[in-house]
């Protein structure tokens, strides 16, 4: 074989791979926006051939001779493909050691399975979902098994969402959060409590989605490349390249902030995979590294500038215009109400509406549940009473029933174990993005005027224009130029929530 | 080879084959109703690598032996191995003769002309769209060449969406029509006009969203297999087999029977697309059989049943409920004047809004307009010119514009060139079929109480269940047991609107 003969087989495959990776994800899209609910089983049909031939042509002999062909002349290659020779092998030496029935099995599986957590979030049965659930947890621990047998199941799991994330880590992150968030939560609990009663009312889901553009539109998003949908639980996906990202919602008509803020939190996530340089288009390389880094794009939008009393000033006389007559309380309220209001701290049910402060909180009781599970310490059978049990402990909350309990998140139907981690993992990058950022940006003065663009730029220029380039250390590296610290989240929140509840050391 | 062995491969073929029509099916139905518009690129790049590797699994060396080796044992195959191993040689025989790479030429060309095309009608640009038009008119031109030399092109397309059908019979069925219409057109306009206010007023979606609903219930339309979007302009499309059938809309707030129409009329495709025998899935056989067996079942619902007297009765007070605060006419209106104006009869622009009467010559200047550029005699950048000019002569009317004339249409942005004429010809075979329903089914009874399900399943016994089993020709023969005369349509058609607008002979 001859190099370059190589290098054009090497995009002509990852070409010929996202044109499947564009049909499987329409298909998920699709079932979760458009497609008649009978029609799993139909779908399972499609998707079983689809990933069959993309496994076939992602693993197949001559794909891997031309990666290990070009693997072996590393010095002829540039940056960019010594990284898509990599990725690809590393997923093909995965995929190779799951035999390809159990893979196809495992992708019906999934394919049926959004569906089924669907209806029994509904209806309340996790008993209709444990089956499929154990299944899903059961495969995940198996095919860790085959892919990395020397691991622990659920450090490889972890690995997978955030390149050498593990149980070890895990632990000493969130011992860190929890050493300084549970003193701060119970200064705040014993504080007077903010009033937030003008974010309730009722709001009609046109309004709000008058709302949703709005905020799109000031973010920087070209609605020419991503459009919203409304789904049960808010997601975002790229449909064959960063040229076509959806993103969805859910509008909850008696609260307007669930809406508002998860469109900015998909908004995040969207600018990032958006902005990938033209030439990664239709190569592995394309849209963001991780799940970590993804999460702390994501969450810095809802949460580190939407939710600064410079971003919330400006946004208020456009939510009092849209949903004003929802509320009289709205309609009255001040920057400083409705900065608190939107900012206010309460132990709550689901992970999705929490606040900063309680929500790594709620990561980690997924992380412990999830911990337990890999490790053959808990059975699938158990998750309520498990998970029921640690938001007592960790929250000091009763869950009434397992639709506001286990059953609330789709990742596990998605067969995604050990992802949540990076939900707490991105809000502490975040941070430390947001302390670097304000070097060199006035971040508080744009918010002030809803300008994202300098914002968006340096992001751009930073992080999000290499897609999947650099590894996720990398980019913690080139960004922040100094080591990651998950106290500086913890100096964020400890500074932010003192003056909102005006607490006293 | 063994024939055991052969026939599992021909399951098997068309098993895959259907997936990647599930991807493509889904990947066009997403263009029209969700994704983001300027995407269309990265849809070609999709379609072009799915489409090609559609084509080289449909018309591969090891595929074609398969059927050859079948064909060549027909009486060894039961009836329905029987067509599809004639199906599918008949789409690769032609396929053969069709350059590959000209092939996915057409794929990509046909990806982005859609979004051209709305936009096109939408700035009433002909311009923007015209060199499209010049290139899928030429492909369509020079693909007949290929695959049918001895053929004139036109014929050659026309029998794709009808098998047999050519200009001859084409020429001798719109004479006959023409011959009765035109006479008849001619005393209505004489007589006095019909009052069709009420149908007009201000009618916001959402209520007639409740309507779509209520209509598709009603017909017996399974929501867990089949739901309404919205586009520019209405279609029926399965997605990878009958277990998911999506139908589309436009909503015109300021006239409710448009939209009421087309979703009768896309609900008789989804009813028939819907109701192949369930061994029928994922094979070359599941769905209707032809464009005009098709259009004769969706114009059966939308005209010969919903337009009834006994029908239009029945749903009046749902409209009027629903509706009937939009204009005081429609709340006030009675059974008759809604009857008489859902049928009034007037040469229009628009053929998808046009009556039962003039609608066959809509189709007719399509007819005559196609044929004239296939045959070479009429360039594309004169459309416009003729399509205005026929409009004149056929209809006695202006056309203002070209958003409003030679623009209205979506089929030739699809290449579907030749279809045009199986709207008539199913309309005709329609009235054929319900004097045949009629000798045991008591239709109108049934309708004035809003009840398909004797109608379905009489469609559904004597059509429906065998997919594309039977060809065109023998579908008739079997319903009919006498041969199809588009006198009858005609009769249908004199008789109702004598009676509507009271003519004398």
């Amino acid at each position: 074989m001859d190099i370059n003969e190589a290098k054009k087989q090497l995009m002509e495959l990852q070409s010929k791979m996202s044109a499947y990776m564009h049909a499987m994800e329409l298909i998920y899209y699709d079932e979760a926006t458009s497609a008649p609910k009978k029609t799993a089983k139909n779908r399972e049909h499609a998707l079983a051939i689809l990933s069959s031939e993309f496994y076939q042509l992602s693993t197949g002999k001559e794909t891997i001779e031309m990666l290990e062909f070009l693997d072996d002349r590393k010095e002829e290659l540039n940056q960019k493909e010594k990284r898509m020779v990599f990725l690809l092998l590393k997923d093909i030496r995965q995929m190779q050691k799951i035999p390809m029935d159990e893979y196809i099995a495992y992708r019906s599986l999934l394919a049926g399975a959004y569906d089924l957590w669907r209806s029994a979030k509904e209806n309340n049965d996790f008993e209709a979902f444990r089956p499929t659930l154990e299944k899903i947890f059961e495969t995940n621990i198996r095919f860790a098994g085959y892919c990395a047998p020397e691991k622990d199941p659920y450090d490889y799991w972890l690995d997978q969402y955030e390149d050498g994330l593990n149980k070890e880590i895990c632990d000493a992150f969130f011992a860190t959060l929890r050493a300084r968030i549970v003193p701060l939560l119970e200064k705040i609990k014993a504080a007077p409590q903010v009033d937030d009663s003008c974010l309730f009312g009722n709001f009609p889901e046109d309004k709000q989605a008058k709302l949703s553009s709005f905020l799109m539109n000031q973010m920087g998003i070209d609605p020419g490349h991503c459009v919203l949908g409304t789904t049960e639980h808010p997601f975002t996906t790229s449909i064959g390249s960063h040229e076509d990202v959806r993103i969805t919602t859910r509008y909850d008509e008696s609260n307007f902030s669930f809406s508002m803020f998860s469109v900015i939190h998909e908004g995040g996530h969207a600018l990032y995979d958006m902005a990938s340089d033209e030439d990664l288009a239709y190569t592995t390389l394309d849209g963001g590294v991780s799940m970590g880094i993804h999460e702390s794009q994501s969450r810095f939008y809802e949460n580190l500038l939407a939710r600064s009393k410079a971003f919330t000033s400006f946004i208020l006389p456009t939510v009092k215009e849209l949903l004003g007559e929802g509320n009289p309380a709205l309609a009255n309220a001040s920057a400083e109400d409705f900065y608190k209001a939107i900012n206010k701290v309460e132990p709550s049910l689901i992970r999705t509406e929490a606040d900063e402060v309680t929500y790594a909180l709620h990561v980690m009781i997924r992380y412990e549940l999830e911990k337990k599970a890999m490790a053959g310490e808990l059975a699938v059978k158990d998750f309520p009473a498990e998970w029921n049990r640690l938001y007592k402990e960790y929250l000091g909350i009763d869950v009434p029933d397992d639709k506001h309990g286990v059953l609330q998140d789709s990742h596990w139907s998605g067969g995604s174990i050990g992802y949540f981690p990076s939900y707490a993992l991105g809000s502490a990058y975040g941070a430390q993005f947001l302390k670097k950022m304000k070097e060199t940006v006035d971040v508080d003065s744009d918010l002030s005027k809803g300008d994202f663009s300098r914002i968006n730029t340096w992001n751009k220029e930073k992080i999000w224009r290499y897609g999947s380039l650099y590894t996720p250390e990398e980019v913690l590296e080139r960004v922040l130029e100094e080591p990651f610290d998950a106290g500086n989240f913890a100096d964020y929140l400890e500074k932010k929530y003192t003056e909102i509840y005006r607490l006293t050391n």
